[in-house]
């Protein structure tokens, strides 16, 4: 693969970072080819990691336009406090030079932590981007509008096709425009109406006008500004999109989505989704503050300790059962681990199965038969081979029908449970994922000490 | 959002579906608009659900391109039995009709359980089909070129940038080439020399050559056919990408990847780390055998069983202790789960990390750090809590500083091994999701009834 070692996989010394920048920087000046703006992002934050004040000074030193790129990259905790680095103006002059959806993440960023930084930012921006900043951070972060650009090349229905990509070819000379995909079609009214491939258009001849183009060539794929990203998502996933045009509630073009920013929020779902399951907050651990993380996670701990109280509180109803045959407190975690584990997986394929669009509601009920079925077949077998161990272990015959009996009780609840928990979630519009692990396994340890315990009670004294 | 009313979520009877299908086909046949191929191979799988044979019977009727549109967004387990349902020489013609890397996949998936059909279908395309999809069916899964397509529009260096938008558009016409982001430049050799955007070359005047564009323009992203997709994904992500050549051993240009093709393997890789982490082996779950599924999720239940009785072995070591005193045996199960809980939760987000190239190795010390750190406060509080439930429900006081100690003893190790085990996993080029969960439940098993079991003979007896 062609591309310059990552700066993450070596060691360079601090010197070595500093004059590295220092040159990609002299480079930029003199119009020779440097890095990729993501390349430059992972050297930066390594030096800021290492020196901050070696941080602060090249970034002072970097031009406007060649820092606006590389910020683009840089995550967001180092966005938050870059008014700490440097002039109000300076970020001014770099805001100005973004686009648009970068300029609006940013300022929020800043605001975050410095809201008197962010105001006196847009103060210093002209009219028109400080207005299309506004706008686009007045959209809630689940919403299309919230991850669209306005940037984008449209085109009046009635407009030359030659002249269209003239004006094209003068946007893109003055860096008004990049990553263009599409021409978005719109009427005397700026109403959208459909859109037309780049690789699609140069099919026609310069002297027809876009009014001429078969009506089969235009598509009409676009978006709400108020749909939630998730539609947005499945849409570009379904139809395999680079881009997708928003528009708002009088169908008006208001701006576009590309391939990349639903790229990103994929990988943000799904870091959501993992960390969910793992009772773990996604939005804390990406605070560099330990104390966020760790309370955070206390939370879910929290919880998770009030349920194994719960179960405790099973095992207390049997303290005297348990007295009289200690077996049965050697024996009884394995019940309720094993049910635990079998429920997860359960849990953990109708989760991801449901956010992929492969289960839908309707498919609800396939999916528990075939969750109970399974977890039904596996119980008979663990439930014979624990049966086997524990008649061995402890020669008693009778225990061992005890365990094998909670065996098939507790796997059998799990793969009920695992598969009804998230669904039952979803119905009530609850994101399946966030708290579903900690429901199912106070079921699987309950059943089965309970089913353990109780099964013993009957059976064995 | 405009488009069809999703299927999956309506319940449209065996008759509106066959009817629907019915009107699609014989629209494509007048050449009026159908829906996208996606939201007609959905309709196409809810058919085949509910009624096998009106279903290949439609699949019978279909013209052989609306078909192969159709086909290539089935998922895999239609496509494997596609050879049931229509003929050899039907299923040829479409092959003929498709991009190469769906063509490739869609006999790759027919050969898993009809190698004969799979062989008869090649044998009726024309060699140079024949040649392409033996190519690209002989890379590995996991590397670049079996995600490649060999459709790309290449242009040589000293070619006149008009002629080759003309070829373009020819090429086009003909439905040769589609979703087209850049021209790939290659020189006499087929060496590959580098890249430009379609937006890009729309700023030169078709009278100039490919040489006379300034180098900068001109990107030479690439990756080696042999290269692990992993790696693939990381530079689309990391750069932004729409496509990328891929070229071979002698730097000659073979093919490209798309960006929706790495939206998918994003999208796999994702499943596969979740489920891992649950003990769930992805491609299993996506067969329609449920007996398959259930052999695998036996696989890890199995390993778990064992570790359920290595921490069983363990508690047998103390049952005179449990035996004198059973409010241990109410109280170790919330040792374990509150242990288990925290490491799933370090575990989760160092696994998630490494993935998403947040934490490199020189980054490990500091990552283990700060586990341990949030795991100790998070210990010390717990230990607190639970210390003064113990002594208030059992009237203990030393009871009490037994489970608080553990507390403190297991909340360690988990958050230690959490972030210890993944790395080391990665170390050994393991895949760090893989069984992590597994050998963390043991530790925290085992760590938590010894030291709480163990404290308590020390202590209280």
């Amino acid at each position: 693969m062609k591309k310059e070692k990552k700066v993450n996989d070596t060691n360079l010394s601090i010197e070595e970072l500093v004059s590295h920048l220092l040159e990609i920087i002299s480079a930029y000046k003199d119009e020779i080819e440097t890095p990729h703006p993501f390349d430059i992002a992972k050297e930066l934050e390594k030096l800021r990691e290492l020196d901050e004040e070696e941080y602060k000074s090249i970034c002072k030193k970097m031009p406007s336009e060649l820092l606006a790129e590389t910020l683009c990259e840089m995550p967001n905790y180092v966005q938050e406090e870059i008014s700490e680095v440097i002039s109000e103006k300076k970020i001014a002059n770099i805001v100005s030079k973004m686009d648009s959806d970068d300029a609006s993440m940013l300022i929020y960023n800043i605001a975050q932590d410095h809201e008197d930084a962010a105001e006196t930012i847009l103060s210093k921006l002209d009219d028109e981007d400080k207005e299309v900043i506004e706008k686009l951070n007045s959209y809630e972060e689940n919403v299309a509008g919230s991850h669209m650009q306005s940037e984008l090349f449209s085109a009046k229905l009635d407009e030359n096709i030659g002249l269209a990509l003239k004006r094209l070819k003068q946007l893109k000379e003055i860096d008004e425009l990049d990553n263009i995909f599409h021409a978005y079609l719109i009427d005397k009214d700026d109403k959208f109406i459909g859109t037309i491939g780049l690789e699609e258009l140069i099919l026609f001849e310069h002297s027809q006008s876009f009014d001429d183009i078969p009506k089969e060539k235009i598509k009409n794929y676009s978006c709400k500004d108020n749909d939630d990203i998730s539609d947005v998502v499945e849409t570009f996933t379904n139809y395999n999109l680079s881009a997708l045009a928003v528009i708002d509630e009088n169908e008006k073009l208001v701006g576009r989505i590309t391939h990349d920013d639903i790229h990103d929020i994929i990988q943000e779902q799904n870091t959501k989704q993992i960390y969910s399951l793992a009772g773990v907050n996604d939005e804390a651990e990406h605070e560099e503050d330990i104390v966020i993380i760790g309370k955070n996670r206390a939370f879910w701990l929290g919880i998770n300790l009030i349920t194994a109280i719960l179960a405790s509180l099973v095992i207390g109803i049997f303290d005297s059962t348990i007295q009289s045959l200690v077996a049965l407190a050697v024996l009884m975690p394995i019940v309720a681990s094993m049910g635990g584990n079998a429920g997860t997986q359960t849990l953990t394929v109708t989760v991801r199965q449901m956010a992929l669009g492969e289960i839908s509601y309707t498919d609800a009920k396939k999916t528990i038969k075939k969750e109970v079925l399974i977890s039904l077949v596996n119980g008979l077998l663990f439930a014979v081979v624990i049966g086997i161990i524990a008649f061995i272990w402890f020669s008693m015959p009778l225990l061992g029908v005890v365990i094998a009996l909670s065996m098939v009780i507790n796997l059998l609840s799990a793969g009920f449970f695992g598969a009804v928990i998230p669904i039952v979630l979803e119905k009530f519009d609850v994101d399946p994922a966030i708290g579903s692990t900690v429901i199912l396994t106070t079921v699987t340890d309950v059943v089965g000490f309970f089913s353990f315990l109780g099964l013993a009670t009957i059976i064995l004294l």
